[in-house]
């Protein structure tokens, strides 16, 4: 590594919209990225070597909630780390845990010291705080681990708000603490739901730690969409310049567009990998349906601007006739094709933010991605 | 193609078991060999890429009943046949879709013109006559076509055997009648069930038809496996010796070098493919269960002695961390693995036949596959 784990080296700008470069043990990620999620140690239907060479994947996502309860970070540890585990050496992110807590397990108690709760799988009770998610994250050997954070649900009061704020900031100062790894990079998590002062009071409490990166968390929650892009847009030029900016757990292919916009970096979000499985595929003409009848006999591929494994081997039809049998080649082509097409987006981005054609490009984007097929 | 397609020709052998090579139309087959199982379109859980290059698969199998009834062979034709459709250029053997209505249709009724059948899925009539089949056949544009036969229960009184031997024999000369496409090879199936007898009577009647290839149909129908042994042993070696043998719907690794070993030289089977998805696992140390507690940490290999992309990459205690989270890339493994492995077990064995060691790798073979770990 010829580089300090950690640099980001701004290579370009538009307006608000960035191309960087971020530095981790495992190798460089070019900026604007979205990052696919590999919950369980695995990114669903898909194997690593066609992340990177298929799909162009340059960092995903493990999930700390879920590999804690299955298999345990102690079984990975002992297997020689996450990266070793899953056969995926490029750089991995994991969350704190903290949004799957709230989102999944049933019956918190929350304290001061952390969150006590019940696993999905099997109620047994778990305990995580900011410096067990931070031993977790460590002995999954993550390159970007994220501060242990409260994620609030949508709507709350601002007094709720502010108090969840004000946790989430103490929680972070004891992650900063318990994240002894050197090879690993963590980031932290600006709260403050969309209130656009709350937002920036949470911003000047998190981003005052000196950390190599900060998100903003908390979407995702059942928020309208358009409260986010405006609050995104105000807020995301505003996190510190000199740092890798991440919007948690979004989005849709405009959300990447727009946000890229407004000064994000990175992104993650189960939406590509889930909706394929369920036959939804993205494409530069428009979001389509893979059941509908009037693809029976359609011999072209889903997306002729597409040269994906899936658009280049397959017809319209085959992909409708193996999806409604349930076969597991429709989970792959679509995965394939849904993750090929996030890559695609960001990859496009960062050339034009590079080549002073971001606003072009932006807009034929946001005229794609708002029609339906 | 330099030579015609049907060319069988024979370049060893050590006893009854030899090792041949097929042209087909689209290409060689060298035997013995497994034909892993593509029911609708596609072998489950794999690309036709790496059934090509990870597995050595030289020709694939498809299912008449099932895509007849979905999508429709109407549409595969439209599309450019089946291996355009389903992305595949190697050799593709059909089956005539007799074991299916049989096995998974409701309501028969037989007569001498056919059988009217309600599709499994929807309770649709159908009928399937031996024509019709080669109709579906050939507008699949399948390489080797199955004759439309009668498949018996087990077990069946003699008199009805003799029968059904008797219509399968007709059916046989009405479905030579109808199969007309040139680049096709249309293969006859010796019915008779298990009684030495019969099958010798029903051998008589098939194999005295001209065609380019015979099958023994009518096993996996709940049959003592010891009795099909005891048979194919008796039997295989009697049927024509210029022409490839075809043990239909066989079997596990052991039934296929048992069967080698008496004279066949082809072989198709779901059961590789479908207890894979189900954690079963065939290695060279005997059948693995992969769920089993104590992989929980194991980093070894699946199968030490395997050089497969599965065994090569993950530990047993990913294989069973994926399985266990029910992870599309479990189903994935496991089937390359399970697949590469029976293609192995055939390419080794006609390596053997023809480097004399044939006995050595059959004992050595069977008693590895008797283990269970």
């Amino acid at each position: 590594m010829d580089e300090k784990v950690g640099n980001f080296k701004i290579a370009g700008k538009s307006g608000n919209a960035r191309a960087a470069e971020l530095t981790t043990f495992h190798g460089k990620i070019e900026t604007p990225i979205f990052m696919p999620v590999g919950t369980k140690a695995t990114v669903k239907a898909m194997l690593p070597e066609e992340l990177k060479e298929q799909i162009g994947a340059q960092i995903i996502l493990g999930n700390t909630y879920h590999l804690h309860l299955r298999p345990g970070e102690d079984i990975i540890k002992k297997l020689g780390g996450l990266h070793k585990f899953m056969n995926w050496d490029g750089p991995i992110l994991t969350d704190s845990g903290g949004f799957q807590v709230f989102s999944l397990s049933k019956l918190r108690k929350m304290s001061e010291e952390g969150v006590e709760f019940r696993s999905h799988i099997d109620g047994r009770k778990h305990f995580i705080s900011p410096e067990k998610s931070m031993q977790i994250q460590m002995d999954l050997g993550s390159d970007i681990i994220m501060a242990f954070d409260e994620c609030l649900e949508y709507p709350a009061e601002p007094s709720r708000i502010r108090e969840s704020m004000a946790l989430t900031h103490r929680w972070l100062k004891r992650s900063k603490e318990a994240m002894t790894r050197k090879e690993s990079l963590l980031f932290g998590i600006v709260q403050g739901g969309l209130d656009y002062n709350l937002r920036m009071e949470s911003m000047d409490q998190i981003c005052s730690e000196d950390l190599p990166g900060f998100a903003l968390g908390g979407f995702s929650v059942g928020e309208p969409i358009h409260l986010m892009h405006e609050l995104v847009d105000k807020v995301a030029h505003k996190m510190p310049e000199n740092k890798p900016r991440y919007l948690m757990g979004v989005g849709t292919p405009l959300d990447l567009i727009l946000s890229i916009d407004a000064g994000i970096d990175m992104f993650d979000c189960v939406l590509p990998t889930r909706v394929a499985r369920n036959g939804t595929l993205y494409t530069w003409q428009g979001k389509v349906s893979i059941k509908r009848a009037e693809y029976k006999e359609d011999p072209s591929p889903l997306d002729p601007e597409c040269d994906c494994y899936t658009c280049t081997n397959y017809s319209k039809a085959y992909l409708r006739h193996t999806f409604l049998t349930g076969e597991i080649i429709a989970s792959r082509l679509n995965t394939i094709h849904n993750l090929h097409f996030y890559l695609q987006v960001v990859k496009r981005a960062r050339k034009a933010i590079l080549d002073g054609t971001w606003e072009e490009y932006r807009d034929d984007c946001v005229r794609r991605f708002t029609q339906t097929r």
